[in-house]
């Protein structure tokens, strides 16, 4: 007997479509230990002016919570104008500008309104895993291309690879997850030029890295390029779910036809507008990261390991003989970091200093361990 | 000179999908006017309780804002269930629920596991106008199907046209907006009968009406139903955007494959938990609105309107030679109502007992102004 309202209907019992059969459901395992290194999130908790500030814009509009939300959300998209205008030293209008419920749903949305059944997207592998699962989502044909062996682009062969295949959508990651690196503008310029429909760079990590965004590259490039970002890292908002793009007015334009009405909610718009508010505060602690990522290299180089050049708050390393294995053995010393599915790599975010202290730790032990076995 | 990036660019000179080209973006439109009936929201503002308890979440949560949240929501869902079973009398779990940004949300992840290219979903007009629009979002094929001539769903007629047609989904709105009548276990029986994929029982007004909610009849049929609900009616919250469904587990499994990872934020989990804690004092409202629904309806009537009966928080109601220019002498007289598109007929909100006097007060002046028109 089955307490469960329907629990003796499987999911093989239901009209699921065939694409979707077999398979599982995206995420990171999350798991309760003590040093979460996993999902490139913040480690620095929101400042308690910012809590307060958040708490206090909820509390004003939850005072209307009957009645729905601008569903344009102008006065956020302001907002992240002037930041982006501030960031980047290009003058960013609101009609530049889109957001949504994290950066998956700002590039589902780019996907439904450029992608879809017949269409194609290609991105450069490995990357973001999210670009090709958001391609099925809205059945866009998932188009791979290479990298170079160490990860990096190589902008001329990436863009004559877009020539030949002509894909509608190209995403460019930069810096790139899992990887680290950044992009220059000149290979972004390559790209752009070479591709007949939209780029779309992906910007997640781009406040840990020193090369320019490619937002100034928006008026070159009005009918192409589409920068989308996230406030889930730097900004130390993943809880809060707010992605945002940058592109010209006709880009939003379309994003119009597909978005659903009201997607986001007033709480998201009002939360999000007292983050922004704090900005100079939480940015701060992205010098600190850049400063601990910088040491954690040199540290794992030290201990043998080789880790990847990176330009944002993370750092993939190798090389291991079986990479799950070792995963599982960081997590037994109770630090969780992922396995992104590149042979003999792993990836850790970077913490505080303690989480990349006992991380370090953790693979000393691993080091010991195996130079020990290899003695006896 | 153009002073916004890339203004010069037009939506026409985007890779734009063929099918979105010259759409237009779905909604009313969202004026500043005294009396607002338009978008069947709940008129009375959260009591002081409610918004305090909600800041209060919002502040605890906000403390983690950099981690990202419970991907699956659990907390929210057993509080979703445990208010279900409450509301419907069979015992629902968490593992029957599953919640996204508004019931659009919720309903494009069901199109998405069960509809998409080379399926269909059928719907009895006029309904509620965004299933076909996220059919058309998720490329599905839209079959509209026929209700009778005041706007009820004829059971046996919709099940032998599902039997006929074998759509891969069903919608059954009860009660139906715009048009306002609920409808029977038995009709809903016959449908789930003749179904040979899934029916969905769009309920986002139930709380408005006397029929038994569909809920009770998912253990009778728990591979074929799903019932979505919202809570930006009854509720009064649809500024946090919280939309869910009650079905058998294994559908939920199958939503889990297409939902975007973290799509539901730390804050509207919190808020709608806060607001679930107040389900009480915030629903006693509903026996009011269904009073001023029925007084509405008898002025209506005794003014010589045609009002179509209704199970909800809003009235259909006729005949008008030219509804557009009714509805914008409505507005005229600072009552904005929705023109839905039903030839004859516009639809208003029940509001509170001065905005309904408003209303009631404009409809007069326009019976005045027509029968001095015909003497004159």
């Amino acid at each position: 007997m089955n307490d469960v309202l329907g629990a003796d209907v499987a999911l093989t019992d239901l009209p699921l479509r065939d694409d979707l059969r077999g398979r599982s459901p995206y995420g990171a395992p999350q798991l309760d230990v003590p040093v979460r290194l996993n999902t490139n999130e913040n480690p620095y908790p929101p400042p308690p002016e910012l809590v307060a500030e958040v708490a206090e814009s909820v509390r004003a509009v939850a005072e209307s919570l009957h009645r729905y939300p601008d569903r344009d959300a102008v006065a956020l998209r302001e907002d992240l104008a002037a930041y982006l205008s501030g960031a980047t030293g290009v003058t960013v209008s609101h009609r530049n500008v889109w957001a949504a419920n994290g950066s998956n749903e700002v590039l589902q949305q780019v996907l439904q309104a450029f992608g879809g059944p017949g269409r194609s997207a290609l991105g450069f592998e490995p990357s973001y895993s999210m670009h090709p699962i958001l391609s099925a989502g809205t059945r866009t044909e998932w188009l791979p291309a290479p990298r170079r062996a160490d990860f990096s682009l190589d902008g001329p062969q990436a863009a004559s690879i877009v020539a030949e295949r002509r894909p509608d959508v190209v995403f460019v990651t930069s810096p790139n997850n899992p990887t680290g690196q950044a992009v220059s503008l000149q290979d972004l310029r390559s790209v752009l030029d070479a591709a007949p429909g939209i780029v779309v760079v992906d910007e997640a990590y781009v406040e840990f890295c020193d090369e320019p965004s490619a937002v100034g590259l928006i008026d070159e490039y009005p009918a192409k390029l589409i920068v989308s970002r996230t406030m889930s890292k730097a900004f130390a908002f993943a809880g809060g779910r707010l992605g945002y793009l940058a592109a010209a007015p006709a880009m939003i334009d379309a994003l119009l036809l597909v978005r659903l009405p009201y997607h986001l909610s007033a709480l998201t718009q009002a939360a999000a507008r007292a983050a922004l508010r704090h900005a100079k505060a939480t940015l701060g602690s992205v010098q600190a990261l850049v400063d601990e990522r910088n040491r954690v290299v040199e540290a794992l180089r030290g201990m043998g390991f080789s880790p990847v050049r990176s330009d944002a708050n993370f750092v993939l390393f190798g090389r291991f003989e079986d990479a799950h294995a070792a995963w599982r053995r960081y997590l037994d010393a109770g630090v969780l970091i992922r396995d992104v599915g590149i042979a003999g790599h792993l990836r850790v975010t970077i913490g505080t200093p303690e989480e990349n202290d006992a991380f370090l730790a953790a693979g000393k032990a691993l080091v010991d361990a195996a130079s020990e076995e290899s003695v006896r």
